[in-house]
Protein backbone atom coordinates (compact mmCIF):
# COMPACT_ATOMS: atom_id res chain seq x y z
CA UNK A 1 0.00 0.00 0.00
CA UNK A 2 1.29 3.31 -1.07
CA UNK A 3 1.20 5.57 2.33
CA UNK A 4 1.72 8.49 0.24
CA UNK A 5 -1.61 8.27 -1.08
CA UNK A 6 -3.34 11.12 0.82
CA UNK A 7 -5.83 10.33 3.59
CA UNK A 8 -8.89 12.52 2.41
CA UNK A 9 -11.71 11.19 0.80
CA UNK A 10 -15.06 12.69 -1.33
CA UNK A 11 -17.35 10.13 -2.04
CA UNK A 12 -20.84 10.57 -4.29
CA UNK A 13 -23.24 8.87 -2.26
CA UNK A 14 -27.22 7.88 -3.45
CA UNK A 15 -29.88 6.88 -1.08
CA UNK A 16 -33.68 6.10 -0.61
CA UNK A 17 -34.76 8.08 2.24
CA UNK A 18 -37.84 5.95 2.69
CA UNK A 19 -36.70 4.13 5.87
CA UNK A 20 -34.07 6.16 7.10
CA UNK A 21 -34.58 8.78 9.74
CA UNK A 22 -32.72 11.13 7.91
CA UNK A 23 -28.59 12.17 7.00
CA UNK A 24 -27.75 12.57 10.79
CA UNK A 25 -26.83 10.27 13.65
CA UNK A 26 -29.00 11.07 16.69
CA UNK A 27 -26.76 10.75 19.44
CA UNK A 28 -28.04 8.31 21.99
CA UNK A 29 -31.38 7.49 19.66
CA UNK A 30 -31.04 3.84 18.19
CA UNK A 31 -32.55 5.25 14.62
CA UNK A 32 -31.51 3.83 11.49
CA UNK A 33 -29.78 6.52 9.59
CA UNK A 34 -27.60 7.30 6.62
CA UNK A 35 -24.80 8.47 8.44
CA UNK A 36 -25.15 5.77 10.68
CA UNK A 37 -24.91 3.31 8.15
CA UNK A 38 -21.98 4.75 6.16
CA UNK A 39 -19.94 4.95 9.43
CA UNK A 40 -20.72 1.69 10.29
CA UNK A 41 -19.03 0.58 7.13
CA UNK A 42 -16.44 2.54 7.26
CA UNK A 43 -15.41 1.03 10.73
CA UNK A 44 -15.44 -2.17 9.29
CA UNK A 45 -12.86 -1.23 6.62
CA UNK A 46 -10.65 0.83 9.03
CA UNK A 47 -11.24 -0.85 12.11
CA UNK A 48 -11.74 2.64 13.65
CA UNK A 49 -14.51 5.12 14.16
CA UNK A 50 -14.45 7.93 11.74
CA UNK A 51 -17.04 10.88 11.47
CA UNK A 52 -17.82 12.14 7.55
CA UNK A 53 -19.14 15.45 7.12
CA UNK A 54 -22.28 15.51 4.38
CA UNK A 55 -23.00 18.48 2.14
CA UNK A 56 -26.45 18.54 3.14
CA UNK A 57 -28.37 16.68 6.28
CA UNK A 58 -31.03 15.57 4.73
CA UNK A 59 -34.78 15.33 7.03
CA UNK A 60 -36.53 11.92 7.46
CA UNK A 61 -37.83 10.39 4.08
CA UNK A 62 -36.18 12.80 2.02
CA UNK A 63 -33.94 11.39 -0.69
CA UNK A 64 -30.35 12.03 -2.15
CA UNK A 65 -30.04 11.48 -5.88
CA UNK A 66 -26.00 12.97 -4.97
CA UNK A 67 -24.88 13.68 -1.40
CA UNK A 68 -21.29 14.06 -0.82
CA UNK A 69 -19.41 13.36 2.02
CA UNK A 70 -15.75 13.97 3.29
CA UNK A 71 -13.76 11.74 6.05
CA UNK A 72 -10.35 11.18 6.73
CA UNK A 73 -8.56 7.53 6.50
CA UNK A 74 -6.19 5.86 9.09
CA UNK A 75 -4.17 4.60 6.15
CA UNK A 76 -4.06 5.14 2.64
CA UNK A 77 -6.33 2.91 0.01
CA UNK A 78 -7.33 3.13 -3.62
CA UNK A 79 -10.33 5.56 -4.65
CA UNK A 80 -11.81 2.46 -6.39
CA UNK A 81 -11.28 0.02 -3.54
CA UNK A 82 -13.04 1.88 -0.82
CA UNK A 83 -16.05 2.77 -3.08
CA UNK A 84 -16.12 -1.30 -3.83
CA UNK A 85 -15.63 -2.10 -0.20
CA UNK A 86 -17.97 0.12 0.94
CA UNK A 87 -21.01 -0.84 -1.61
CA UNK A 88 -20.23 -4.43 -0.38
CA UNK A 89 -21.03 -3.41 3.42
CA UNK A 90 -23.96 -1.09 2.82
CA UNK A 91 -27.62 -2.45 2.22
CA UNK A 92 -29.35 -1.79 -0.80
CA UNK A 93 -30.67 1.35 0.07
CA UNK A 94 -27.56 3.47 -0.36
CA UNK A 95 -25.20 3.54 -2.90
CA UNK A 96 -21.55 5.20 -3.38
CA UNK A 97 -21.45 6.33 -7.28
CA UNK A 98 -18.11 7.54 -7.37
CA UNK A 99 -14.85 8.38 -4.87
CA UNK A 100 -12.32 10.61 -5.06
CA UNK A 101 -8.71 11.43 -3.30
CA UNK A 102 -9.74 15.26 -1.81
CA UNK A 103 -6.80 17.53 -0.44
CA UNK A 104 -6.49 17.60 2.73
CA UNK A 105 -8.52 20.79 3.51
CA UNK A 106 -11.42 19.61 1.57
CA UNK A 107 -14.80 19.43 3.52
CA UNK A 108 -17.82 18.32 1.86
CA UNK A 109 -20.07 20.64 3.68
CA UNK A 110 -18.15 23.57 3.76
CA UNK A 111 -16.20 23.26 0.82
CA UNK A 112 -19.21 23.06 -1.46
CA UNK A 113 -19.91 26.18 -3.73
CA UNK A 114 -23.98 25.59 -4.85
CA UNK A 115 -26.46 22.94 -3.44
CA UNK A 116 -29.47 22.14 -5.77
CA UNK A 117 -32.36 20.42 -4.40
CA UNK A 118 -35.34 18.99 -6.62
CA UNK A 119 -39.24 18.24 -5.65
CA UNK A 120 -41.90 16.00 -7.37
CA UNK A 121 -45.19 16.67 -7.01
CA UNK A 122 -47.86 14.10 -8.80
CA UNK A 123 -50.98 16.54 -9.45
CA UNK A 124 -53.57 13.93 -10.97
CA UNK A 125 -56.86 13.06 -9.43
CA UNK A 126 -55.50 9.51 -8.90
CA UNK A 127 -52.26 8.27 -6.49
CA UNK A 128 -49.86 6.33 -7.87
CA UNK A 129 -48.15 3.44 -5.42
CA UNK A 130 -45.05 3.30 -7.22
CA UNK A 131 -44.35 7.36 -6.65
CA UNK A 132 -45.82 7.34 -2.86
CA UNK A 133 -43.02 7.66 -1.48
CA UNK A 134 -40.95 9.56 -4.49
CA UNK A 135 -43.46 12.60 -4.67
CA UNK A 136 -46.36 14.46 -3.05
CA UNK A 137 -49.93 13.52 -4.57
CA UNK A 138 -51.90 16.73 -5.22
CA UNK A 139 -55.38 15.54 -6.54
CA UNK A 140 -56.60 19.20 -7.33
CA UNK A 141 -54.87 20.88 -10.52
CA UNK A 142 -52.21 23.13 -9.54
CA UNK A 143 -51.36 26.63 -12.02
CA UNK A 144 -47.36 25.76 -12.86
CA UNK A 145 -47.47 29.77 -14.50
CA UNK A 146 -48.92 31.18 -10.97
CA UNK A 147 -46.06 29.04 -9.17
CA UNK A 148 -43.58 30.42 -11.71
CA UNK A 149 -44.11 33.72 -11.01
CA UNK A 150 -44.30 33.56 -7.41
CA UNK A 151 -41.44 31.94 -7.40
CA UNK A 152 -39.30 35.11 -8.65
CA UNK A 153 -39.92 36.24 -5.04
CA UNK A 154 -37.58 33.98 -4.14
CA UNK A 155 -34.67 34.68 -6.61
CA UNK A 156 -31.56 36.52 -5.08
CA UNK A 157 -29.59 37.44 -1.34
CA UNK A 158 -33.10 37.07 1.17
CA UNK A 159 -33.76 36.67 4.80
CA UNK A 160 -35.28 33.25 4.78
CA UNK A 161 -36.33 33.17 8.27
CA UNK A 162 -39.96 32.48 8.09
CA UNK A 163 -38.78 29.51 5.78
CA UNK A 164 -37.24 27.55 8.52
CA UNK A 165 -38.36 25.58 11.62
CA UNK A 166 -35.17 26.08 13.16
CA UNK A 167 -34.69 29.82 12.95
CA UNK A 168 -32.21 30.19 16.41
CA UNK A 169 -30.20 27.15 15.20
CA UNK A 170 -28.35 29.16 12.64
CA UNK A 171 -25.60 31.79 14.30
CA UNK A 172 -25.30 35.19 11.90
CA UNK A 173 -27.45 34.79 9.40
CA UNK A 174 -31.19 33.22 7.77
CA UNK A 175 -29.64 34.98 4.33
CA UNK A 176 -28.92 33.08 1.82
CA UNK A 177 -29.19 33.71 -2.20
CA UNK A 178 -31.15 31.44 -4.08
CA UNK A 179 -29.72 31.78 -7.95
CA UNK A 180 -32.59 29.73 -9.52
CA UNK A 181 -36.23 28.55 -9.31
CA UNK A 182 -37.79 26.39 -12.77
CA UNK A 183 -40.53 24.92 -12.50
CA UNK A 184 -41.41 22.44 -14.89
CA UNK A 185 -44.68 19.89 -15.84
CA UNK A 186 -44.60 17.01 -17.90
CA UNK A 187 -48.05 15.36 -17.99
CA UNK A 188 -49.24 14.90 -14.61
CA UNK A 189 -45.91 15.58 -12.81
CA UNK A 190 -44.36 18.80 -11.92
CA UNK A 191 -40.76 19.46 -10.53
CA UNK A 192 -39.43 22.05 -8.88
CA UNK A 193 -35.91 22.86 -8.90
CA UNK A 194 -34.09 25.03 -6.99
CA UNK A 195 -30.58 26.43 -6.43
CA UNK A 196 -29.11 28.43 -4.02
CA UNK A 197 -25.74 28.76 -1.90
CA UNK A 198 -27.11 26.85 1.05
CA UNK A 199 -30.46 26.07 2.85
CA UNK A 200 -32.11 26.26 5.98
CA UNK A 201 -33.54 23.29 7.95
CA UNK A 202 -36.87 22.49 6.20
CA UNK A 203 -36.50 25.82 3.83
CA UNK A 204 -36.68 23.85 0.42
CA UNK A 205 -40.18 22.46 1.75
CA UNK A 206 -41.59 25.29 3.57
CA UNK A 207 -40.95 27.23 -0.21
CA UNK A 208 -42.73 24.66 -1.80
CA UNK A 209 -45.42 24.12 0.18
CA UNK A 210 -45.59 28.61 -0.53
CA UNK A 211 -45.56 27.85 -4.09
CA UNK A 212 -48.30 25.07 -3.86
CA UNK A 213 -50.78 27.30 -2.41
CA UNK A 214 -50.47 29.89 -5.43
CA UNK A 215 -50.69 27.21 -7.93
CA UNK A 216 -53.90 26.85 -6.32
CA UNK A 217 -54.93 30.17 -5.97
CA UNK A 218 -54.85 30.27 -2.13
CA UNK A 219 -51.63 32.79 -1.97
CA UNK A 220 -50.57 35.97 -4.50
CA UNK A 221 -46.82 37.04 -4.92
CA UNK A 222 -47.45 40.26 -3.15
CA UNK A 223 -48.12 37.61 -0.20
CA UNK A 224 -44.88 35.27 -0.27
CA UNK A 225 -42.88 39.13 -0.26
CA UNK A 226 -44.94 40.01 2.97
CA UNK A 227 -43.89 36.80 4.28
CA UNK A 228 -40.28 37.09 3.82
CA UNK A 229 -40.18 40.95 5.17
CA UNK A 230 -42.25 39.04 8.61
CA UNK A 231 -39.27 36.96 9.14
CA UNK A 232 -41.51 34.69 11.53
CA UNK A 233 -41.95 30.87 10.62
CA UNK A 234 -46.05 31.15 11.73
CA UNK A 235 -46.83 33.05 8.44
CA UNK A 236 -46.28 29.75 6.13
CA UNK A 237 -48.23 26.71 6.57
CA UNK A 238 -47.21 23.15 6.96
CA UNK A 239 -43.67 22.27 5.19
CA UNK A 240 -44.45 20.06 2.16
CA UNK A 241 -44.00 16.49 2.73
CA UNK A 242 -40.56 14.75 3.06
CA UNK A 243 -40.97 12.09 0.23
CA UNK A 244 -40.95 14.59 -2.71
CA UNK A 245 -38.17 16.05 -1.74
CA UNK A 246 -34.43 15.11 -3.19
CA UNK A 247 -30.82 16.37 -2.94
CA UNK A 248 -29.87 16.37 -6.63
CA UNK A 249 -27.03 18.36 -7.12
CA UNK A 250 -23.71 19.95 -5.66
CA UNK A 251 -21.25 22.38 -6.77
CA UNK A 252 -17.11 21.65 -6.00
CA UNK A 253 -14.58 23.50 -6.99
CA UNK A 254 -12.09 21.19 -8.95
CA UNK A 255 -8.94 22.30 -7.31
CA UNK A 256 -10.11 19.95 -4.39
CA UNK A 257 -9.54 16.99 -6.05
CA UNK A 258 -7.05 14.55 -7.02
CA UNK A 259 -7.03 13.64 -11.12
CA UNK A 260 -7.06 9.99 -10.79
CA UNK B 1 -79.68 1.44 -0.72
CA UNK B 2 -80.92 0.26 -3.83
CA UNK B 3 -81.87 -3.64 -3.59
CA UNK B 4 -81.83 -4.17 -7.05
CA UNK B 5 -78.20 -3.40 -8.10
CA UNK B 6 -76.29 -6.58 -8.87
CA UNK B 7 -73.82 -7.66 -6.42
CA UNK B 8 -71.23 -8.92 -8.62
CA UNK B 9 -67.87 -6.83 -8.17
CA UNK B 10 -64.86 -5.97 -10.74
CA UNK B 11 -62.38 -4.21 -9.05
CA UNK B 12 -59.15 -2.84 -10.75
CA UNK B 13 -55.94 -2.72 -8.19
CA UNK B 14 -52.61 -1.72 -8.21
CA UNK B 15 -50.06 -2.55 -6.01
CA UNK B 16 -46.54 -2.10 -5.00
CA UNK B 17 -45.20 -6.47 -4.07
CA UNK B 18 -42.08 -5.32 -2.64
CA UNK B 19 -43.62 -5.94 1.03
CA UNK B 20 -46.27 -8.22 0.17
CA UNK B 21 -45.38 -11.87 0.11
CA UNK B 22 -47.50 -12.24 -3.49
CA UNK B 23 -50.87 -11.96 -4.25
CA UNK B 24 -52.56 -15.18 -2.65
CA UNK B 25 -53.34 -15.99 1.35
CA UNK B 26 -51.65 -19.23 2.06
CA UNK B 27 -53.54 -20.83 4.25
CA UNK B 28 -52.16 -21.47 8.27
CA UNK B 29 -49.59 -18.32 7.41
CA UNK B 30 -49.51 -15.20 9.30
CA UNK B 31 -48.30 -13.56 5.77
CA UNK B 32 -48.36 -10.20 4.05
CA UNK B 33 -50.64 -10.70 0.94
CA UNK B 34 -52.33 -8.77 -1.32
CA UNK B 35 -55.67 -10.80 -1.25
CA UNK B 36 -55.36 -10.76 2.44
CA UNK B 37 -55.31 -6.70 2.85
CA UNK B 38 -57.93 -6.76 0.14
CA UNK B 39 -60.26 -9.25 1.86
CA UNK B 40 -59.36 -7.80 5.48
CA UNK B 41 -60.98 -4.39 4.24
CA UNK B 42 -64.08 -5.98 2.23
CA UNK B 43 -64.72 -7.83 5.62
CA UNK B 44 -64.80 -4.38 7.15
CA UNK B 45 -66.89 -2.55 4.94
CA UNK B 46 -69.81 -5.85 4.86
CA UNK B 47 -69.35 -7.34 8.21
CA UNK B 48 -68.96 -10.56 6.72
CA UNK B 49 -65.65 -12.81 5.10
CA UNK B 50 -65.60 -12.50 1.53
CA UNK B 51 -63.56 -14.47 -1.18
CA UNK B 52 -62.26 -12.92 -4.30
CA UNK B 53 -60.96 -14.20 -7.77
CA UNK B 54 -57.61 -12.34 -9.20
CA UNK B 55 -56.56 -12.22 -12.66
CA UNK B 56 -53.16 -12.97 -12.06
CA UNK B 57 -51.86 -15.16 -9.02
CA UNK B 58 -48.87 -12.79 -8.74
CA UNK B 59 -45.83 -13.91 -6.70
CA UNK B 60 -43.56 -12.08 -3.95
CA UNK B 61 -41.92 -8.86 -4.48
CA UNK B 62 -44.14 -8.83 -8.00
CA UNK B 63 -45.98 -5.74 -8.72
CA UNK B 64 -49.31 -5.10 -10.27
CA UNK B 65 -49.98 -1.63 -12.62
CA UNK B 66 -53.36 -3.31 -13.16
CA UNK B 67 -54.75 -6.42 -11.13
CA UNK B 68 -58.11 -7.52 -11.60
CA UNK B 69 -60.36 -9.43 -9.19
CA UNK B 70 -63.94 -10.11 -8.42
CA UNK B 71 -66.25 -10.96 -5.93
CA UNK B 72 -70.24 -10.90 -4.72
CA UNK B 73 -70.68 -8.91 -1.78
CA UNK B 74 -73.93 -9.51 0.58
CA UNK B 75 -75.73 -6.39 -0.17
CA UNK B 76 -75.79 -3.32 -2.24
CA UNK B 77 -73.78 -0.51 -2.51
CA UNK B 78 -72.75 1.70 -5.16
CA UNK B 79 -69.33 1.38 -7.37
CA UNK B 80 -67.81 4.77 -6.52
CA UNK B 81 -68.33 4.01 -2.83
CA UNK B 82 -67.04 0.32 -2.34
CA UNK B 83 -63.89 1.92 -4.60
CA UNK B 84 -63.34 4.35 -1.82
CA UNK B 85 -64.53 2.76 1.39
CA UNK B 86 -61.70 0.60 -0.02
CA UNK B 87 -58.98 2.90 -0.85
CA UNK B 88 -60.11 4.48 2.99
CA UNK B 89 -58.74 1.31 4.50
CA UNK B 90 -56.27 -0.77 2.12
CA UNK B 91 -52.42 0.28 3.51
CA UNK B 92 -50.67 2.48 1.15
CA UNK B 93 -49.09 0.12 -1.31
CA UNK B 94 -52.66 -1.05 -2.43
CA UNK B 95 -54.96 1.37 -4.39
CA UNK B 96 -58.40 0.23 -5.76
CA UNK B 97 -58.23 2.54 -9.26
CA UNK B 98 -61.67 1.50 -10.63
CA UNK B 99 -64.92 -0.32 -9.67
CA UNK B 100 -67.55 -1.45 -11.98
CA UNK B 101 -70.66 -3.31 -11.59
CA UNK B 102 -70.64 -6.73 -13.57
CA UNK B 103 -72.69 -9.46 -14.56
CA UNK B 104 -73.61 -12.23 -12.35
CA UNK B 105 -71.35 -14.47 -14.72
CA UNK B 106 -68.53 -12.56 -14.42
CA UNK B 107 -65.25 -13.75 -12.58
CA UNK B 108 -61.64 -11.91 -12.97
CA UNK B 109 -59.90 -15.21 -13.05
CA UNK B 110 -62.13 -17.10 -16.06
CA UNK B 111 -63.36 -14.66 -17.68
CA UNK B 112 -60.25 -13.05 -18.70
CA UNK B 113 -59.45 -13.20 -22.06
CA UNK B 114 -55.77 -11.58 -22.01
CA UNK B 115 -52.94 -10.68 -19.62
CA UNK B 116 -49.89 -8.63 -20.52
CA UNK B 117 -46.81 -8.14 -18.20
CA UNK B 118 -43.81 -5.77 -18.29
CA UNK B 119 -40.22 -7.03 -16.91
CA UNK B 120 -37.58 -3.93 -16.41
CA UNK B 121 -34.06 -4.13 -16.74
CA UNK B 122 -31.84 -1.61 -15.42
CA UNK B 123 -28.77 -2.04 -18.37
CA UNK B 124 -25.92 -0.01 -16.88
CA UNK B 125 -23.21 -0.23 -14.73
CA UNK B 126 -24.40 1.75 -11.69
CA UNK B 127 -27.22 0.09 -9.93
CA UNK B 128 -29.98 2.87 -9.36
CA UNK B 129 -31.16 2.90 -5.60
CA UNK B 130 -34.60 4.00 -6.78
CA UNK B 131 -34.82 1.14 -9.20
CA UNK B 132 -34.00 -1.47 -6.87
CA UNK B 133 -37.16 -2.63 -5.93
CA UNK B 134 -38.71 -2.60 -9.67
CA UNK B 135 -36.42 -3.43 -12.23
CA UNK B 136 -33.56 -6.65 -12.62
CA UNK B 137 -30.08 -4.53 -12.37
CA UNK B 138 -27.72 -6.32 -15.09
CA UNK B 139 -24.51 -4.38 -15.58
CA UNK B 140 -23.11 -5.96 -18.54
CA UNK B 141 -24.15 -4.29 -21.71
CA UNK B 142 -27.47 -6.76 -23.47
CA UNK B 143 -27.98 -7.05 -27.02
CA UNK B 144 -31.47 -6.20 -27.76
CA UNK B 145 -31.54 -7.54 -31.07
CA UNK B 146 -30.54 -10.76 -30.13
CA UNK B 147 -33.06 -10.98 -27.44
CA UNK B 148 -35.75 -10.08 -29.97
CA UNK B 149 -34.50 -12.78 -32.32
CA UNK B 150 -34.58 -15.31 -30.04
CA UNK B 151 -38.03 -14.29 -28.60
CA UNK B 152 -39.73 -15.07 -31.85
CA UNK B 153 -39.64 -18.79 -30.55
CA UNK B 154 -42.13 -17.98 -27.83
CA UNK B 155 -44.89 -16.67 -30.03
CA UNK B 156 -47.81 -19.01 -30.79
CA UNK B 157 -49.16 -21.52 -28.94
CA UNK B 158 -46.46 -23.95 -27.19
CA UNK B 159 -46.36 -26.22 -24.43
CA UNK B 160 -44.58 -23.85 -22.04
CA UNK B 161 -43.93 -27.40 -19.57
CA UNK B 162 -40.14 -26.32 -19.39
CA UNK B 163 -41.01 -22.80 -18.10
CA UNK B 164 -43.07 -23.24 -14.98
CA UNK B 165 -41.96 -24.21 -11.42
CA UNK B 166 -45.02 -26.08 -10.45
CA UNK B 167 -45.62 -28.18 -14.02
CA UNK B 168 -47.84 -30.92 -12.02
CA UNK B 169 -50.47 -28.41 -10.29
CA UNK B 170 -51.69 -27.79 -13.90
CA UNK B 171 -54.16 -30.39 -14.68
CA UNK B 172 -54.35 -30.97 -18.62
CA UNK B 173 -51.94 -28.82 -20.21
CA UNK B 174 -48.97 -26.31 -20.00
CA UNK B 175 -50.03 -25.23 -23.39
CA UNK B 176 -50.12 -21.45 -23.64
CA UNK B 177 -50.69 -19.22 -26.43
CA UNK B 178 -47.94 -15.83 -26.41
CA UNK B 179 -49.87 -13.35 -28.86
CA UNK B 180 -46.95 -10.65 -28.79
CA UNK B 181 -43.61 -9.90 -26.98
CA UNK B 182 -41.88 -6.38 -27.46
CA UNK B 183 -38.72 -5.99 -26.26
CA UNK B 184 -37.53 -2.07 -25.88
CA UNK B 185 -34.52 -0.29 -25.16
CA UNK B 186 -34.99 3.18 -23.59
CA UNK B 187 -31.45 4.89 -22.28
CA UNK B 188 -30.36 2.21 -19.76
CA UNK B 189 -33.49 0.66 -19.15
CA UNK B 190 -34.85 -2.29 -21.22
CA UNK B 191 -38.95 -3.05 -21.52
CA UNK B 192 -39.81 -6.74 -22.04
CA UNK B 193 -43.64 -6.78 -22.88
CA UNK B 194 -45.21 -10.35 -23.21
CA UNK B 195 -48.88 -10.77 -23.79
CA UNK B 196 -50.52 -14.25 -23.46
CA UNK B 197 -53.68 -15.75 -23.23
CA UNK B 198 -52.45 -17.28 -19.85
CA UNK B 199 -49.50 -17.90 -18.18
CA UNK B 200 -47.91 -20.46 -15.90
CA UNK B 201 -46.88 -20.03 -12.94
CA UNK B 202 -43.19 -18.63 -13.22
CA UNK B 203 -43.14 -18.58 -16.97
CA UNK B 204 -42.79 -14.81 -17.24
CA UNK B 205 -39.65 -14.86 -15.17
CA UNK B 206 -37.86 -17.92 -16.92
CA UNK B 207 -38.70 -16.73 -20.52
CA UNK B 208 -37.03 -13.15 -19.47
CA UNK B 209 -33.79 -15.10 -17.64
CA UNK B 210 -33.60 -17.40 -21.10
CA UNK B 211 -34.20 -13.46 -23.27
CA UNK B 212 -31.01 -12.04 -20.73
CA UNK B 213 -28.93 -15.05 -21.36
CA UNK B 214 -29.39 -14.62 -24.91
CA UNK B 215 -28.71 -11.30 -25.05
CA UNK B 216 -25.30 -11.64 -23.08
CA UNK B 217 -24.61 -13.71 -25.94
CA UNK B 218 -25.01 -17.58 -23.64
CA UNK B 219 -27.94 -18.53 -26.08
CA UNK B 220 -29.27 -18.99 -29.42
CA UNK B 221 -32.57 -19.16 -31.12
CA UNK B 222 -31.88 -22.84 -31.46
CA UNK B 223 -31.30 -23.83 -28.14
CA UNK B 224 -34.78 -22.21 -27.41
CA UNK B 225 -36.76 -24.26 -29.35
CA UNK B 226 -34.87 -27.38 -27.90
CA UNK B 227 -35.75 -26.24 -24.44
CA UNK B 228 -39.21 -25.82 -25.90
CA UNK B 229 -39.05 -29.10 -26.58
CA UNK B 230 -37.43 -30.44 -23.43
CA UNK B 231 -40.32 -29.95 -21.35
CA UNK B 232 -37.73 -30.25 -18.69
CA UNK B 233 -37.34 -26.90 -15.96
CA UNK B 234 -33.62 -28.47 -15.61
CA UNK B 235 -32.79 -26.75 -18.99
CA UNK B 236 -34.05 -23.48 -17.65
CA UNK B 237 -31.74 -21.16 -15.14
CA UNK B 238 -32.28 -19.43 -12.13
CA UNK B 239 -36.27 -17.56 -13.12
CA UNK B 240 -35.39 -13.67 -13.70
CA UNK B 241 -35.77 -12.00 -10.31
CA UNK B 242 -39.49 -11.09 -9.50
CA UNK B 243 -38.70 -7.14 -8.42
CA UNK B 244 -38.49 -6.88 -12.20
CA UNK B 245 -42.05 -7.82 -13.28
CA UNK B 246 -45.59 -6.06 -13.11
CA UNK B 247 -48.75 -7.85 -14.11
CA UNK B 248 -49.89 -4.56 -16.86
CA UNK B 249 -52.62 -5.23 -18.56
CA UNK B 250 -55.65 -7.54 -18.63
CA UNK B 251 -58.66 -8.13 -21.06
CA UNK B 252 -62.04 -8.33 -20.75
CA UNK B 253 -65.30 -8.84 -22.95
CA UNK B 254 -67.38 -5.67 -22.17
CA UNK B 255 -70.25 -7.50 -22.17
CA UNK B 256 -69.68 -8.36 -18.90
CA UNK B 257 -69.91 -4.93 -17.08
CA UNK B 258 -72.77 -2.85 -16.56
CA UNK B 259 -72.68 0.86 -17.70
CA UNK B 260 -72.09 3.12 -15.16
Amino acid sequence: MNNSLPRNFYLEVEYDGTDFHGWQIQEGKRLRTVQGAIEKALRQIFHKKIRVAAAGRTDTGVHARMQAISFHVPFAIPADALMRACNAILPGDVRVKRARRAKGSFNARYSCKGRTYRYFILNRFFPDVFARNYSWWIPEQLNVAVMRTVACAFIGERDFSSFTNERDSYEGTCRRTVRNISIRRQNESIRIEIEADGFLRKMVRNIVSVLVEAGSGKRSAASVKRILRGKNRDLVGKPAPACGLFLWRLKYDKKYFYTD
